[in-house]
């Protein structure tokens, strides 16, 4: 099955080392530059003032002069050596020759802004656009775009990009790359640099046409200056390409932070009540991300800030949450918004409250939340007391102090103080930033700050936290191995649109490892009173026909048979039932089940999502299950351990574990079941378009699949 | 009960007109500066600078000279005329000789920084605290603080706080005052003034020892430049006190947006999962806020853009959202969060189609979102085109216009051009504000402007729209008349902690006109059997007796009884049993229920919240009820009309709506229950503690409450 996956696997990640020339250029030349200042190429150029290598113009019209302080050339032939990104500021129809220009010059790469390619739609522009991507992948051109804004190295302050003002970009370059889709939401990242905040890299990927963000963030983690990369994402052509970012996020040791945009259609889709469509394709984005070992925050606002925290800070060394204010509000607030996370906030152990009641005034409050007051400006050495014995205590794992106001006088040196105690607490300190004058004095210290944290926002810094927690909670599992004899039991499922019948259906699921319901087949009343008998009594009875998929509306199911007479009185009914509604229907008798034993309902269902194959879901099953749209999703297979925490992830995982006295169900056998369905969807791939198990029934005994339905792809 | 209700009712607000120049002064006196520029009273001096009025400084050792710059006396009692506000910048110590000679001189009121009253717990300083208080009010004197942080009239440039730096606090007076509790959070606010953004007005309440955030922002409201208010609370002595601010709210025709502070311990305690604490206290303040017409957040971050919001819009004009655009990620975002909170955004008809058709290149997109692309740039006529061909179009009630990039050349400009499109388009042009750039230019133009909302966050204003158009929907309601004979019932209840038996209670509830299941008593077996007969079967005995609480518990109750014999053998196991397990107890026999019709189990319930009084519940009920807690809360009384919401808003209305073709409950005759259960609440106020009705069962036929339980209070 492994040989098989990679022939269909996702196309690798491209290499970083052979994107370098291009994404982190020792020479530029920009194609297009035209006389007017506010023209694409000229903005371009002008973006490359700060940077050391060689920069050359190139336009025909102005070969041999020097254009907005660069010397220009009249082609790319002519260029005084091969430069190692080439930016096309051309309108289409200019790029194809510009290419192959680039080819024979031996350019590192190239950018094109240039739009109308398929994102019009046309098929002409579409073919157009694959046309240009052949022909770089051919020659070894890596390109970014079309349709895109450029990049930015702010190491080697190469603005790389037609947006006007990078040197207003002023930051220090830091520890955060940033990789965007959408050309406009990148750089609204990258002004963070104008006020202060620390980024070494920035990529717009566009139409992706050769490079996508998956490649360029990969490109970026390799970068040494990286130590997180935030990545707004909108689709990929194959989203199996996250995993394979995850994979490098992990060997690099370095966290991406990602927004999935365009997650509405699919919240639309989700609010579908029917099973098949309780999970929308945004959960599976949301799957991907998790087991890629991605953190995912839901905001464009919460990006940056998150990634921010990532680039700054260590693993935790507690769950403990301490806060250190000098406003008794600014405190609620925090634990408001820690509390609804269940970030827990302990008390100080005595050495702390020690420190603390020897430090704060009577009106203040030596606990957590910890209020120094306002009397914290009178005594200057109270607050790093504070924090540094909040810090000792081994409860903690952080400090989060919210800086309430911003003092042109003061601020910026206790965010250098907050630098300092970092230091000596050997913790981070994250800093709450609560004033409205939003980059205020201070503010732009801790955001050029390679160790202060700072959020604009409670709520996000909160969050930030328990995502910092659980990134460094995530375990590497490997992946579930297939049963024998799964692959064969592939092999032999019907073609596409087939759908099985429920036994053939549930005996795919015993083979692979789910209990299911013992039953056998009867072809007549005797037959399946006799059947009955040997299974005991209570029995189902249920129409076995390859042409009914929906049994109980052609009146083909009969439940609680408590003998052999109702037995053979049920078969009758059943048949001339059935017939009644389906003269023409194929009616092989009937499957006899014994009753299955008191339970708790669960359903399971597999199925394909577009863009990550097969994902494996379980949820609250019973009548009532639409209601409550109570589920859990993740991409197939998943092992045991993970079936087990979607188990515990459901709001209804109470009934499983002794609701009002009931007895616990046996929860690793379930999980076992929801682990073995999982590799099945998992090792059919397209072959199986849609499998439910409805009910999965769970007690102290274990747990029994009671009907199944599988539709082949 | 009118009477009744306004002996116990709240403390009316104060009268504006009595505040006006305590909280307006055309005079200040600051009483306690020192010679360091650093002291409490020299900084509040300071940011008197600005004021056009006399300012004094009293300080018996620099009496006659000159203090930072304004005339020093000796006394309160010296100064040259009655100041209208007399800010004591006094440590606890001084401020009650000083409260005499303020009234001594007549000042129309004090502010008072000192800290360490009530907020200590130390009985003593609450002794002080309180005879401060009565002080105040018994000379007509009104107070804020203590332990607060001042005033700012910003119209007046009269920044009476020490906060330093208030010159810095440039913005324009504009339409939004601020009212907090925590003075640092107020303050924290206040600095949007600092950026640009227009305020009019700032309190801080502090102790709120004489004057609390409702009589500050009731003080705001009569302001002719307040246009809304942004209230951050914490608690309150009476919370009821919050519907008569929502009352001149209403009179003023001025929204009050509100954020509650310290929701954490409530959520924890809404954990708990037994019926009566479904009901946290934050959810009461929800309740109160949503009664009041006040607009809730749940953020810090939102309370200031959301009150900026409702300050430069009149009332929504359609309910569709149109997205206007030059980035197609930033269009993205929009619709996502607009989707997530259910906005609609319908296309554009065809007159609109057709101009936006004519004016985006073929990449972009002539419909909604609307993506004119980085095109705009180039045809600076075509972003006002499709904005005014959007508010023309009648489905829209706002235009949405996300500033992706902050441009020093040209986005002040365009923020220019948008407030000039508002008064074009007759509907508001909300900026959403997408740089990094935080502050950068275009924003504070926003910010200071008075027709153009700015929000830095889409998710924050999207709930801002949703937010406005709940705000304009809200009907006013008279509260539903108690029915005959409600007072003798109530005075006929038994004393505090007393428990009626299921009996009394449904008796009560009957009264009041909750339909309760039809019953009788019975002493005997062959009296039990008698009655059943009469009733007709099924029928229900419970145990009837006053002293066990939980019939269940001592094997008190049996259902589906068939017949006379059945009864007769149940009411001997029920006695033999209840004898058994509690052989003290009064046996009064049994209650003969007939069994309910077959319907939807719900929870009602009836609490006290320690702020609001009576509270009515109602939920989803059965055997699950405590997992998926589904429940609604409002204040009692509710009308029906409220009660039908309530039910409408519980996630499981759908099992009284049809759920999976079951017939559809009389929705009206629940809603009608809830109502008249709810009156009981409210009118009973502290006589009762707690009822609940658990099953209320409804189906087509109505609805009936089968078991009840009333304690006393």
């Amino acid at each position: 099955m492994q040989q098989q996956r990679s022939i269909n696997g996702p196309e690798p990640l491209r290499d970083p080392a052979t994107l370098r020339r291009l994404l982190s250029p020792r020479s530029v030349a920009i194609v297009g530059v035209s006389a007017d200042p506010i023209g694409f190429g000229a903005r371009s150029i002008g973006n490359m003032r700060g940077f050391a290598g060689p920069v050359w113009a190139v336009n025909p019209k102005y070969a041999g002069q020097e254009l907005h302080g660069f010397p220009c050339y009249g082609s790319i032939a002519e260029l005084p050596e091969a430069p190692d990104c080439a930016l096309l500021a051309l309108p289409r129809q200019g790029i194809m020759p510009a290419v192959e220009a680039c080819i024979e010059k031996g350019a590192g790469g190239i950018i094109a802004f240039a739009s109308g390619y398929g994102e019009t739609g046309l098929a002409e522009r579409i073919a157009e656009e694959e046309a240009l991507r052949d022909r770089c992948r051919a020659a070894g051109l890596p390109l970014v775009g079309v349709n895109c804004l450029g990049i930015v190295d702010h190491v080697l302050k190469a603005g790389v990009t037609f947006m006007p003002e990078y040197a207003r970009l002023t930051a220090p370059a830091g520890g955060v790359a940033i990789t965007s889709q959408s050309g406009a939401l990148g750089y609204a990242l990258m002004q963070a640099a104008e006020r202060g905040f620390a980024v070494c890299h920035m990529t717009t990927a566009g139409n992706a046409t050769d490079l996508d963000v998956c490649d360029l963030a990969a490109y970026q983690l390799s970068m040494p200056e990286c130590r997180a990369v935030a990545l707004a994402v909108e689709g990929l052509r194959d989203g199996r390409r996250i995993a394979l970012l995850g994979e490098a996020a992990r060997k690099a040791g370095k966290p991406i932070v990602v927004l999935k945009l365009g997650r509405g259609e699919a919240g639309a889709a989700a609010a579908v009540s029917h099973t098949g469509s309780l999970a929308g394709s945004a959960a599976a984005w949301s799957a991907a991300f998790k087991r890629a070992g991605m953190v995912e925050v839901e905001d464009f606002d919460a990006l940056l800030e998150t990634a921010g925290l990532f680039a700054k800070v260590g693993k935790p060394k507690a769950k403990g949450v301490a806060i250190v204010t000098a406003s008794g509000g600014a405190g609620i607030m925090a634990a408001d918004h820690a509390e609804a996370l269940d970030l827990p906030m302990p008390q100080p152990s005595a050495d702390a409250k020690a420190v603390l009641e020897a430090a704060i005034p009577d009106f203040g409050a030596p606990r957590n939340p910890c209020d120094l007051t306002a009397q914290a400006a009178s005594d200057p050495t109270s607050f790093g007391k504070c924090v540094l014995a909040m810090a000792a205590d081994p409860q903690y794992g952080v400090i989060v102090y919210p800086q309430v106001y911003s003092h042109h006088q003061t601020t910026t040196g206790r965010i250098q103080e907050i630098a300092n105690l970092t230091e000596r607490a050997g913790k981070p300190i994250i800093v709450a930033w609560i004033p409205e004058q939003l980059e205020g004095p201070g503010a732009a210290a801790a955001d050029a700050s390679p160790v202060v944290p700072l959020f604009r926002s409670m709520r996000r810094l909160m969050k930030g936290i328990k995502l910092w927690q659980a990134y460094h909670d995530r375990q590497e599992e490997a992946p579930p191995t297939p049963p024998p004899g799964l692959e064969e039991a592939i092999a032999a499922l019907p073609g596409k649109g087939a759908v099985l019948t429920e036994a053939e259906a549930k005996a795919l699921f015993a083979k692979v490892g789910v209990p299911v319901v013992e039953e056998r087949r009867a072809a007549t009343a005797d037959a399946a009173a006799e059947q009955a008998t040997a299974l005991g009594f209570p029995v189902v009875l249920k129409l076995d026909s390859p042409d009914i998929a929906h049994k109980t509306e052609v009146g083909g199911v009969r439940l609680h048979l408590a003998d052999a007479d109702a037995v053979r009185g049920a078969f009758g009914a059943i048949m001339s039932s059935a017939k009644a509604h389906a003269p023409t229907a194929r009616l092989d008798g009937v499957l006899v089940q014994r009753m299955a034993q008191k339970g708790v309902e669960l359903i399971l269902g597999a199925r394909r999502d577009p863009q990550f194959g097969a994902m494996v879901l379980v949820g609250t099953g019973g009548v009532q299950a639409e209601l409550w749209r109570d589920v859990a999703l993740d991409l197939a297979p998943v092992t045991p351990e993970r079936a087990e925490a979607m188990l515990r992830s459901l709001q209804g995982f109470p009934l499983l574990d002794g609701f009002r006295g009931s007895p616990k169900a046996d929860v690793a056998a379930v999980a076992k079941a929801v682990s073995a369905f999982s590799v099945l969807a998992a090792e059919a791939g397209e072959r199986l378009q849609e499998a439910e198990v409805n009910p999965l029934i769970a007690g102290p005994w274990g747990c029994l699949a009671v009907d199944g339905l599988v539709k082949c792809g």
